[in-house]
């Protein structure tokens, strides 16, 4: 895939984050890899979506510098490199402050899988993120974030989960292109708005059986998934 | 009535569904019966809203068997096959994951008629599935899923009770027709909705007197209703 | 005002709750009144906003005969007359099943007077009717609905609190003219809204200071209110 | 800057409240100063944002007195001179009745600090006023409310807490410009909504640590501050 592409579709992920209205202001950005060429094109930080076009995307090396670009990328960028390293098998990232997965975060707590809503994009509860350490604020703080969701999520397939709440911040999404991790921003934010009503009509609601947790999952992802149409 | 009008009624239904908001995605599938030819017809799987024409409908026997279109259909289409055959006089089926709606499913507890808003459209709470078994769920779990409802819904009359929460899944609704069935979607969303609200003020809050949910609901549905134009 | 301009009002005031998305489907309805022929304008039963022309508005008597009109009145009809024949200066009045606001009639609480945006419209508290009996109901209900309406708004000014809960139902909403009425219906959703968000917060949140309050409500609608510009 | 441009600007922020959907009616005003000429513009009393343009716009001396314009300036007018003479460094203010910052108010908490997004824009907690005596709402309550808003913002720079809740009453905004202070009214709505869901998900919440709070805030308002691009 040429880069002139990868702006178009980074830029258009971009764009449906406004669209979709789970972004207020600049409060997102969404970026996506070209791993032959071990760069990445994200969004311009700052900016506002009724500016955004192909041309102000900013390509950066998997090191965090500049490749091409005038403007400075995303301050979350360095958070959006580490995930990208450390999960080989993920082509997107979306990072948003959308409002119900900020509360579940704010709130400390992960959201439990209540029903076949979430069974069907997210193999298990959204986790939540350890807290940083001050050291690790000090250090590094957009990067060492990322390391925690690194944590958290573990060895597993990160696409079964490509979800997590940083604690005290807000969600990361992730998958195969930036158009799918924006699309999993958007189940997360869903997710967590039926969730945050769930547990308003019963606080000790318990999550869905496991046996019809896997079922679901698995009919959309699983090996031999029937959902959808054939590819 | 021929197939061709039936296929463009169930393309408009479904179209309706994301016109009212009530579903993410494509999250929601409508379908319709004609029971002379012994066929439903039913939104594709996993196709988005915005590329739905009347032409990509799939047509499935009674027995599941497709008997006409290029695409899969709906993979809940089992649960609607169920509902159609235990119901003689429903029309049409709408499944939606419509957030407040999920939330009680997930929440698993019945609607209590609050109100009159609810009453002037099912005669009682809004009943909960059983949970299926993990026999259930490995044997059949769509047709199972339909069969819990049966079982819920019981022997009355159907359509004064055109709506079921499946425990930690979501709502079914049906209806004289497709379009009656989105309709009966539109309004439980809305009754659970005004229904999350009721017990954040009133935590204990009771339902509406008997007398006052009979006399809504025969104002509407009732041999002699006087709501609406003589048709 | 002649008939055919306040038919173009009351057709314009029924729009308008549509547009300011106080209504699902045809779940409201409002009317104004010419004192001078003694006849009420209203919204047609049934119908949906995006039919309805001046010319299918129902013009009845306060007696409760169609005077004109080849459709149905509201079924809330004789609730409106026995508004307008106990609140002499009132010119409209509306129905809706607004989210919040039939929360907390469901709820069967008022509102309490939380803070200056309720101040600015109502004079204290959101009343809330009595439950009606059950004869009251066999008799005539709709009637007795409004019945009660008066006697909980009692002998004062009926423009001080233009709005009122009926318990189990939902609210009716007047003003001096159809458009007021719908106005009023707005500002008391609203009103509802940030009163449950004010019980979520603080769930024994006590009302604004007397003082706060009278202070709010003669600066818009006392003798000397300098709210607004001169008429 | 001459007074036209300050009018438009005035005008495009006022205009700017109702497409960001924060007020309903006529609930909100925002003015701009001009310091070099001694006035404020402001929005006119009661008017509707659809009937707003920049001649309709009232210019106010900092002692109260009407400069220039037909029309009755805001009633919240002496509120925003009040906070002009207390804050030397802000040249717009904004007040609102949006609906969760409204909430917050009525419930007469300060909304804690609960994360990054707040952190953002407001360096600790959203201050909330003392209520007013009744000497002070007799004496001259729209002035009397502005000098509680600065007892509680104290000496400090006024842009590091750009927002403040006034106890049973609203919020008010300010910030560099007229169009800043409205798009803090717009991040303080967010920020309330979120808490409010937030302590719906965990009633006892504690704050967002504060070495993530400062490095937040630094990041986009200190000296060094690297968010966004360079002006």
């Amino acid at each position: 895939m040429r880069l002139k592409e990868l702006r178009e579709q980074v830029c258009e992920a971009n764009l449906e984050l406004d669209r979709r209205k789970i972004v207020v202001h600049t409060w997102g950005n969404v970026s996506g890899i070209d791993r032959e060429q071990g760069v990445i094109v994200i969004k311009p930080s700052g900016v506002s979506y009724d500016k955004l076009t192909p041309d102000k995307m900013v390509i950066v090396g998997l090191n965090g510098q500049v490749v091409e670009g005038d403007l400075n990328p995303s301050t979350d960028t360095k958070t959006h490199l580490v995930l990208y390293r450390a999960f080989a098998n993920i082509g997107g990232v979306t990072h948003t402050h959308s409002a119900h997965a900020v509360a579940w975060a704010q709130a400390r707590r992960e959201i439990p899988c209540f029903g076949t809503t979430h069974a069907d994009y997210c193999n298990g509860p959204v986790p939540l993120t350890e807290p940083l350490s001050p050291d690790e604020v000090t250090r590094d703080y957009e990067a060492e974030t990322g390391e925690a969701i690194v944590r958290r999520i573990g060895k597993g397939n990160p696409l079964a989960t490509p979800m997590v709440l940083v604690a005290g911040h807000g969600p990361f999404t992730w998958g195969k292109t930036a158009a799918d991790s924006v699309l999993n921003a958007v189940f997360l934010e869903e997710i967590a708005r039926i969730a945050t009503a769930t547990i308003t009509i019963a606080p000790h609601a318990g999550p869905v059986e496991d046996y019809v947790l896997n079922y679901h999952y698995q009919r959309k992802h699983g090996p031999g998934a029937w959902y959808g149409q054939k590819k």
